[in-house]
């Protein structure tokens, strides 16, 4: 049995581990990945100490500090369930493997959400994506749609503009996302902004061949001709494995106390699968960093 | 008038800084200084993203961040006093210079409270510290003092007993901190406790050579052999200028919501100076990420 379990190698997963190693608990790691969200991020210009930082060269940097410190890591685990014991918790994987702890840190972050309509599942992967970082450049010279108005849409866009033929954004709102990059966007020359438009429909069999939207005040329906769909309209939090021990919020999120606590003892939550206001990477490590140190006052009760 | 007045530049202040440029917001930073308190931290171990980097280096990275940004900088203001408008704040600073802004930011941060005594402030960042969670490890095998009986000294006692070689620990009182944390301490084989001693003067002259501490009830005088001297008997807030306008905590510190919010409409609060639990470099960025995400959440609504 460890002192504590860390689920999650996402920005506050990994401060959780610096801080928890710092502190000589007994510490497992067990994330699906090292970097969670970040992978997904081209270049980071918001994390305070890094002025411009690709996102993997950040995560590299994160996870050499986390390595120098013996904290046992599983990487590639998928935890599906986890159980409170008497005096602890069991986490299961996917593949049914199990570990416990005495304290336990969920830091599972988010996924993309997806936008429910006719097409989207069938063709993910054949040209529906939900990561312009991953994705971009296979739709080189190609006529793509971006959907979404917050800042990663706006990214993403901005991304795509220097590499598609021809960029079609798309958003149910008016652009949400930071006026630099709102200003960086009204640049391009190859781009088109559809505002106030739902997607109706993915088309295409084998392969994406266009995208059916429709104008929300005057009903108007418009056929966008594209072969990339880049659905960049906001994430789902990773909180199913919890879900038994606690009640989520609506959106689905672990509600946690202004300290990373979520009401049920020995149990922390951080970063973006929690109700913290903002996601962000320096708001994650900063939520990790209390998670650990909250973790590691309850270890030192019992 | 400014849209928004940051009040400090420390890592909240710096984070709100680079947050609110990049949302293009008409920002005034007023600061006595940048860095705050990791001006007094010899190296930084736990700031994600950095193994290791010296506080004034860090601070420089910070700094460089958000002089890329067009935003007004005064640095060496003194703010006394802040006072509610009608759509607005206005502060005051010790020369009398005034300033306005639709929104405030409150990120000024603590002092410790010092012990007072010879070679205390000559030795600061040489052996005297403010911060065994920052420090602490940078005196792996040595002999250290830990000043102060409450529970902050008593947690830098037990992480110190698991790092340096053999910690005194010395307290004017009796040990206050809670029972638990007492229990654990007096099964540490490394440490000395020295109750009801003041300490008298730091030994050194480049680097902290020991501590004299006096028997407040016998008079005896007794030199401790140590390198590095962790003072721990307290910080405190910065928050005289805004005590006016809202009930501080009983420590003095500002309430805030998760979220960073005061109570005030308009008046934002984060880092040290607020009641967020734990007081660390990564936390404070986090939180003046929050603080600056809810002031322009707050602007665009005005």
């Amino acid at each position: 049995m460890y002192d504590l379990i860390i689920l999650g190698g996402g920005p506050a997963g990994l401060a959780a581990s610096v801080y928890a190693a710092r502190k000589r608990i007994n510490t497992l790691l067990l994330s699906q990945d090292i970097g969670g969200q970040v992978n997904w991020t081209t270049g980071v210009e918001n994390y305070l100490g890094y002025q411009f930082i690709e996102g993997r060269d950040l995560i590299a940097k994160f996870q050499e500090q986390v390595d120098q410190f013996p904290i046992t890591q599983k990487i590639g685990y998928k935890a599906v369930k986890v159980q409170k014991l008497k005096d602890g918790f069991e986490v299961t994987s996917e593949s049914g493997d199990v570990y416990q702890s005495k304290a336990l840190i969920v830091a599972t972050g988010k996924r993309p959400r997806r936008l429910n309509i006719p097409g989207e599942v069938e063709l993910t992967g054949r040209g529906v994506t939900y990561c312009a970082v991953c994705d971009g450049p296979i739709f080189t010279g190609q006529r793509v749609a971006v959907i979404g108005g917050g800042n990663s849409a706006l990214e993403a866009a901005l991304d795509m503009v220097k590499i598609a033929e021809w960029v079609e954004m798309v958003s149910l709102t008016p652009l949400t996302g930071d006026a630099v990059l709102i200003e960086k966007l009204q640049q391009a020359k190859n781009l088109t902004l559809s505002l106030e438009y739902q997607t109706e429909r993915v088309l295409g069999t084998d392969l994406v061949e266009g995208l059916m939207i429709k104008n929300i005040k005057t009903g108007e329906f418009k056929k966008l001709d594209v072969t990339g769909i880049f659905i960049e309209i906001g994430l789902s939090p990773n909180a199913d494995a919890v879900k038994d021990l606690l009640p989520l919020t609506n959106t689905g999120e672990i509600p946690i106390s202004c300290g990373t606590e979520t009401g049920v003892p020995g149990l922390f939550a951080a970063g973006d699968v929690t109700n913290v206001p903002e996601k962000q990477i320096v708001i994650a490590a900063g939520e990790g960093a209390k998670a650990a140190l909250a973790a590691h006052r309850f270890l030192q009760r019992l």
